[in-house]
């Protein structure tokens, strides 16, 4: 049972609330005597936080982390880390028009259906803002990654597609991702990808997008079957997140359309080497990583709160309509980028730990 | 933790070994009082059964499932269901050639890396095989939905892919897809099929399939956010599946092309009902069901193991080469659908329970 | 697993050290729409304060408990409640006097061991301090209870044995426990009592105690075996408070000296009620609530701190002395009282939502 | 949420009633390479197999335990290992006579009331014959402690307390444990013993009994603060078993009794090796193992089967009287002894594991 705790040993409860006064999480699980600091955290944070382009949000929130408890003298002592964000852009006034409505692509509707209240500021719990916990953890997950399996490990994500954009993701470059607002992996496609977003925020709709993760220099081995396979949780950590719909494992969805030949990856060895001649699995094989890179990507929904006027119905059951005011959030995917590279280094650092139980 | 146990208060463990004497399963957390027979089970169980046509493997299997408790004198009692079915056609000598080779696109390296120890024949644990004991699960959680929610639920799954051949969702007809080896839900389209999949396997090669699951008259309000939400259940139910790749709930990695408008469904409400009209977010809103059908499709990647040579390597690390001999299964997707059904279930009916637990 | 959480659907998790910023729980899986404040929860937050007497730690804390999530216009929202006690009387320099020694008794050796750093600070996590969390979640689950199950409902618990000294546990008297320092359910107790802990505390040596708990009202049929027996999980529950070395339930180690007659209570029918003529069972049979008061103790071994020197050793592993200076606390034991009846509380909300997932 | 399992990383399922066809268990998470055998299990089933002395039940049952799953060529294989163990004296209309009268001190009227029905024969899930599953997991766990912790490790019990007749446990002799068919470990108590236990049995009455267990060279650092100390775990583990009442963890209840200085054990180092002055602790301090023997006891009651006449109630409510024909079980307690051994292996190999995966 883990309504609000995500993993199985290296694990972390979220709680908060988007217009509360805070939110955080604890990290559980931990490995002691690693080295961490908020100021580390925080790089991640930042790539999370909102109001960083005109082409995400515009609440302005410092999101800044501090660490309550299970660091001593600046290392993990083992014990639960506790992390805690403060609410800053709080203007729940802005939501008092909407408090007996349902906007549709929200889960206003489920929520007051399962829960017979709901917090309608700001989303309450349902807010992506939950995401900036995930990201705090994952940035543990990293920092102990990097510590007990080496530097070449790294955890990188970007979008590949934005709406009905794609890009060559045989150009991927870690380091352009950061360069540009839309995370975009291959220069070439940044300015199309501008003109493309503008257009759809002047029109006051919205986008979705595609966020590609891989991760490299994972160990062969982490993943356990049957019911904790490495890409089960995977595609559970990532359809956690808000707005994502869809999950692919390496060719994904698209291995339907391949032959037998094209899907299994060739394996070649020698000099105590061994080399793969594709990678359509994604770096996992019944569950278990192959020490191939690891691919996993995910579809994050258009941006439900548009300007244009929807229909929906009141708490009453009564026709109504709706539609939000001022700016607006053409592609609330583009953000997804640095929460799914948290939720995968969380997931990764969980079955090592497990590995390491059962097998080492 | 739960290597082989899934689902939090329905649920179940699965073991067994495709060359071993039997595989099982152990249901725990049904509750009580519920009529259930062997019969009834074993009607999902010869869904899934070997050998029912040309077009799936050749192995002889009558899977025929035995409960050894938990139900007393027809009705369940509260305590646990375990179920065993035994192996009959186990012809493990067919797999002392490839006894010491890998084979591409299957598990054989990642368990023998892992464990440092793999069952080869078969595929032992890896076998697909194991699916047997979740169709004997979900079967169960059938029965029980069934009895608890009424007869007015419903949780159908159909092939909509089969390689590169479509068929036309729309008209998706539940009789119908009993009706054809393929588990096709467009009476229209089989007769393509059936050429183009005799022409796979004529070839030697195999193809994919994406399977599409409906699940009618599910309550509104199951589901708990944010790390057991009802469709990151979903995903991690089916990405367990053998061969899966990828999972879409709703408009899945297509709503990346949506616009807003086309992505939010609306609302229409009056004389105390509600309908939505559309269903892209496939009957779930922030984690939770709406009351719509709930739609979820998976892909499942082409059978790993083809007449056609392959290279691979050896326990040793050695270059060599693999072919499957004799007849192959030239879609493995196929017989995916009544496991996906039954995942769904158990999912399901998890949920209910825990919504009761919390939310009644 | 879980490492700091507590509970299968009414869960909570704790963080925080002794002499870090803050302390505090999450509880999550509660249910919605219950009216909480911290008004209420602060009422017993101060049963467990310390410095309330000459008896117990001079530790001057507030306990102060504020709630930063999870409820919303007073009623609970069905997601997590996050709470916090900041830590006021951190005088940490007090530890730097025993940082290299292992307090005997203590924690301090078996945590260095294991994590290979500890946070010497007033026993860092271990101290007891933990428990103040474990007291909020208890007195939420207390709120929850009565509202679901209704005022009948009560969880009271005493202190009936101090060091050597007993009670008389036929005169126990609800009204009295909270009018002396001691908790002693039985008045003609108290004098001596005091005489007897004034001399202990005056002699630099401290003594152990036994805490029991009464919870009256407790519907019949909570509890699942066989891994979730309610006395199981009220002996785990009662064991994981720090100081704890033994839990009883019923007769507890006294069942070994009865007699089958004297061992099994009979029962008695009649216009519709069920009546036991004993309790020897503690309310439980086969780790399902009987619907009798269920009856639990457990022992607290005496304050490990004491003013007379004990042998030790440092973290060079040589052979040194400790003693502690200055005022010390005679007796752990009385503060358990609200933390066995936060504890208890917990189990049995948890084990009543569980039963209602499964048999309602 | 574990109805029927128990453990975290190393974990076990299990099934099955009295009188069904079989009962057995899966354990999951074992390490993978570990010789395992059916005959060194069997020697612990053979322990606690009924029929073996005049003084214990006799039912007859050869308890032959075989391995379905999880070994390959005489190694685990990293998967579950199921086990299977057939009822072979299965006399269900001996129950007839007492299938609507509810057996005071049994669980009989718990069971009904909880799930509205109950298997009447032999007690069906709530028999004793359950335990056979733990002694078969235990002995896993034994077998896999000495491959990875080394030949130095033991893990012993023995009943140190039958009614209210003592033993002397300083006198303790391992070898001596086996030899008398009370598991004493003292044998100047025996005959003593057998004299009062025979009268007991002649009088067709019943005792309870003390189980000390002892686990040698059990690493230092077991254990996780603060919901998974390893005194919690292995205080749910005991409580779990049938008819338990009482634990304790070194001095126990008797803590209550002790002074600061008698309670809290000195520690000496020098030369590298840190020995504690006393055992008060049992081994274990703040829920981690300080590399002392681990010393847990428990209580277990009376047979609650016996003889002589006992008042109760039927299924309809009405008063009525219930009494055992036959020959009968003086003291369930003394098999209680290689299922305490089982239980307290399971315990320590899981927290083994889970130090593993986050400490070492």
């Amino acid at each position: 049972m883990s309504f609000n705790t995500f993993g199985k040993i290296f694990r972390f409860t979220t709680w908060g609330e988007s217009h509360g006064p805070a939110i955080g999480c604890i990290v559980d699980g931990c490995p002691p005597n690693i080295p961490i600091s908020e100021k580390e955290i925080q790089k991640d944070m930042d790539k999370r936080r909102p109001g960083q382009s005109k082409f995400t949000t515009q609440r302005k929130e410092s999101d800044k982390v501090s660490i309550l408890s299970g660091v001593f003298q600046g290392k993990t002592t083992g014990t639960p880390i506790s992390m805690i964000i403060y609410n800053e852009d709080k203007r729940s006034r802005d939501y008092e028009s909407i408090k007996d409505k349902f906007r549709p692509g929200h889960a206003d509707l489920t929520y007051f259906k399962k829960y017979g209240i709901r917090d309608y500021r700001g989303g309450g719990r349902q807010s992506a803002r939950e995401t900036a916990s995930r990201v705090a953890a994952g940035a543990i997950a990293k920092i102990v990654l990097k510590k007990i399996i080496g530097k070449k490990i790294s955890i990188v994500g970007a979008v590949t597609q934005l709406g009905i954009m794609g890009c060559d993701a045989s150009k991927w470059n870690d380091s352009e991702i950061r360069k540009n607002p839309f995370f975009c992996p291959d220069k070439s496609s940044v300015n199309l990808w501008e003109k493309y977003l503008l257009e759809i925020r002047k029109s006051g709709s919205s986008c979705g997008a595609v966020i590609e993760l891989r991760a490299r220099g994972i160990p062969v081995g982490l993943g356990a079957p049957i019911y904790s396979k490495l890409d089960a949780d995977i595609a559970s950590a990532l359809m956690s997140i808000n707005a994502v719909k869809g999950v692919n494992i390496g060719a994904g969805m698209g291995s339907a359309f391949l032959t037998g030949e094209e899907n299994s990856d060739e394996i070649r060895g020698g000099a105590g080497k061994i080399k793969f001649k594709s990678n359509r699995a994604g770096g996992i094989l019944g569950g278990i990583s192959s020490g191939q890179d690891i691919i996993a990507s995910f579809a994050v929904k258009p941006t439900s709160s548009i300007l244009n006027s929807r229909e929906t119905i009141n708490k009453k059951g009564r026709n109504t309509k709706i539609s939000v005011k001022g700016r607006h959030d053409p592609c609330v995917g583009i953000r997804a980028v640095p929460i799914g590279e948290a939720m995968l280094a969380c997931v990764i650092l969980d079955h090592y730990m497990m590995n390491k139980a059962q097998c080492s």
